[in-house]
């Protein structure tokens, strides 16, 4: 490993080929006009309805820290055999754009900009990969952690990934991510001192085995942890497990609080019956039941159904790792950039998919809450300069199939964008950890019921406005127009 | 965020329930008991033969640089709660243990120990989430990297994934592992700084987007970068793409090294074998043709398999999340403890699942090497005082199926466990990382084809020696007749 390790600049974290355009940017001196890029998603992950947006503070401590190290710059030119001219103009870069993004816990949907980058075009394509990196993870994690929520109901449910996260980062942002999706606790020590999230935790089996005797362990346990809870499954359950817990709870009295078992094993929709009806037998009704083993929204919804008495959920590598789905698509396109007269003009990437034609320019996103049962009907995305808050009645319509169409009156027009940087400067004030988790829950009621089925939800209408539509399809024209010429041309 | 987060300690970086039983040991004063753990999954990740152990640098950086920081004890003591007696102990922890390893590049089986950590308790146990969150992951994507590796045969393999690896560590040190597992090149240029790893990329769609002509576009990306790879599916990859490619090449001749196109959407064996003809028509038989778009090893073998002419695949999502399969079930288990008397005492943890069952004592593994053809006859598990090396003969057995045996003459007995820390101190030299490629070059190439095929390998054998499976069996029967004790003592 080379000694440039303890430089911990991120600006090289990034794909090689922004670097390499960035460069042909310069030298054709084009590398600071206005460029704007916009993020966003096609389509939501593990069928569900809805996404939860997570990833913004990471984004704001990376381009407030954006800046190529010495030992960057020396890579560079050593190892990659850039010139100096080159590099002399890297090593003087910051980033001096504009970002608008939703905040942390709104729920967003496919296809449309949860981010857009004004900026440089040069500092605009050096931050993609970066933004991308984090955006995809903790958006996938908050989302999938709102889910598993949203399953578990009114029950607690804690993060205890970290030994199956894909590396350290996944572990702490992760878990941050699902506690903005609505989780309770971690186990990870350091996510709670980064992040000021709960931590929780127990003991594991080997304490059991360190000591050969449960009813000791336990014993030890409760010694040093008066709020303690027995895991009961390192040798058997029923038999020897939650026997043990009670008599030692019994043993111990008031010197403890009692607080409850874990279950970590076997089936637990029998166990958790049985240990409950023990519980309850010896007076312990409080006593709350943990239970942990690769859980998932699926299996919790099973076990519930069939009775099981759990009152915690303990979820590990389905979460952390988004098992069945483990990366979300967002992209970063170019929606306009400056021409020569220093005017923007709009660009869209067209494709032979009709669902992955990019929509040109710059927009905002607005959620249309009605205003008689503070639901919403939809997102509503405009162009820059509309202002739908301003009208009285709006036609929202399906963007591809147009005849799904209908007329909202006495709604709420929100904006979900908000400022964040203004010429790189930071103008927006990060919220505390819980309320995002608030900001969430809160979210979720704006949706009907059918939006938030965990399986086969209802589409949420994510619409553009008619100005909106009018440009995407003029922009089309223009380009299949102009794609038409150069194929004539480089024909001859 | 807490101001802490400038402080980049990783002991915390472990689950609350370690700490929590660190304090009881310590009450106890059992703390310093010495304890051995090992590593090991059970089962191999994609259906495949083999896996390769990537993970052991990071391991070791972690260990050398285990500490509770300031801040770490601050905030176990004002957030958690932690005494101050306990935090004192805390803060004067090292790892002071011994640590044995298989190397990184090392091909490793289920069931078999990949790691030995023998440390005072305390410290094995708070050391425990940090090492399997590296070793699952790391050695997951070494092992889908070498995996896609074989079925792409002597083409080139570049790793593109970062921007949906699951946040920034996966990011790097995904790209590291499958580096080891033998992908040739990345695109994260902050991987190629830190790891030494070449790295490669050419331009995106919003290159020729931001020029809004593809020819131009090109000869701008010429003029600067010499050895060029043009991305050929912005608008039409057959109409325009190809056409504009060869003739900026044509137009500027030996004035750039014309390396060749990619192609990142469509059709990739219909639109590789109509661009290789293009470019053959045209002169240009040693342009390479890179293709990428969602690929893994089964997209790749059925691209192949209809005479895709690609030379060189990129891998983004599939490799660095390991898509299919996203996390390793590695455990860290207890398999020896002091006893009062200062005798190590085997240990095992015994489960409803057979497979389950852990194998207890201290162990070495062998692969046993046919000296007539250079094959392995499979891994052998002994205790640590068993030398097979100095046998003529040895007895292979399953340890389930024990019918299944042989016997192996004329081997060789190759020892996987380097040492790689003693008490504390680091007696291991990482070499360097091609050298660990290499390594697993080596290691490919002692196992038949059978065990290496993509889709249902033969089952590769890891046995226990005589003396290690009849230790197992003394130990299961003992624990046995002690639970049944225990039960019936709780049930008095």
């Amino acid at each position: 490993m080379s000694n440039s390790y303890s430089d911990d600049s991120l600006a090289l974290h990034t794909d090689l080929y922004q670097i390499n355009m960035t460069e042909s940017y310069w030298e054709d001196n084009i590398h600071n006009k206005k460029a704007v890029f916009e993020v966003y998603f096609r389509k939501l992950p593990f069928g569900n309805g809805y996404a939860v947006f997570a990833g913004l503070e990471r984004i704001i401590q990376y381009l407030e820290n954006f800046a190529f190290s010495e030992s960057d710059i020396a890579y560079l030119r050593d190892e990659l055999g850039y010139d100096d001219d080159f590099l002399t103009y890297l090593k003087a870069l910051k980033f001096t754009g504009n970002v608008y993004s939703v905040i942390e816990g709104e729920m967003v949907f496919g296809n449309e900009p949860i981010i857009r980058i004004e900026a440089p075009l040069a500092e605009a394509q050096l931050i993609e990969t970066a933004i991308l990196n984090i955006v995809n993870y903790q958006t996938l994690i908050a989302t999938k952690a709102a889910r598993i929520k949203q399953v578990a109901g009114e029950d607690t449910v804690m993060e205890f990934g970290t030994r199956r996260a894909q590396e350290m980062d996944a572990a702490i942002w992760g878990t941050r991510a699902a506690y903005i999706g609505g989780f309770d606790a971690t186990s990870n020590v350091r996510a709670g001192k980064l992040f000021n999230i709960p931590v929780s935790g127990t003991h594991a089996h080997s304490f059991i085995q360190a000591y050969k005797d449960e009813y000791i362990a336990f014993h030890k346990y409760a010694r040093r942890h008066k709020d303690c809870v027995f895991l009961v499954d390192t040798y058997d359950t029923l038999k020897s497990g939650v026997p043990n817990a009670i008599k030692v709870a019994n043993e111990l009295g008031d010197k403890i609080n009692f607080i409850g078992i874990r279950l970590d094993s076997g089936d637990l929709a029998y166990l958790s019956k049985a240990a409950r009806k023990m519980l309850d037998d010896a007076g312990y009704h409080h006593a709350k039941i943990v239970a942990s083993n690769d859980l998932d929204e699926e299996t919790i919804m099973n076990l519930k159904s069939q009775g099981a008495k759990i009152d915690t959920w303990g979820i590990g590598t389905k979460l952390i790792t988004a098992f069945d789905q483990p990366a979300l698509g967002a992209v970063y396109k170019l929606v306009s950039i400056e021409d020569e007269d220093g005017q923007m003009i709009d660009t869209i990437k067209i494709s032979g998919n009709p669902e992955k034609v990019s929509t040109p320019g710059l927009k905002k996103v607005y959620r249309i809450i009605n205003r008689l049962n503070n639901k919403s009907e939809g997102d509503y995305i405009t162009l820059h300069d509309e202002y739908p808050e301003n009208e009285d009645k709006i036609k929202m319509f399906h963007p591809v199939h147009t005849f799904v169409s209908k007329f909202v009156t006495n709604f709420e027009a929100k904006e979900l964008h908000h400022k964040i940087f203004e010429n790189g400067n930071l103008v927006y004030d990060t919220p505390a950890i819980s309320k995002m988790q608030t900001y969430t829950m809160e979210n979720l009621h704006l949706l009907w019921d059918e939006y938030k089925r965990a399986l086969h939800p209802e589409d949420y209408p994510v619409d553009l406005s008619q100005a909106c539509w009018e440009n995407k399809m003029k922009n089309i024209e223009e380009v299949q127009q102009k794609v038409a010429e150069m194929i004539a041309g480089s024909n001859k």
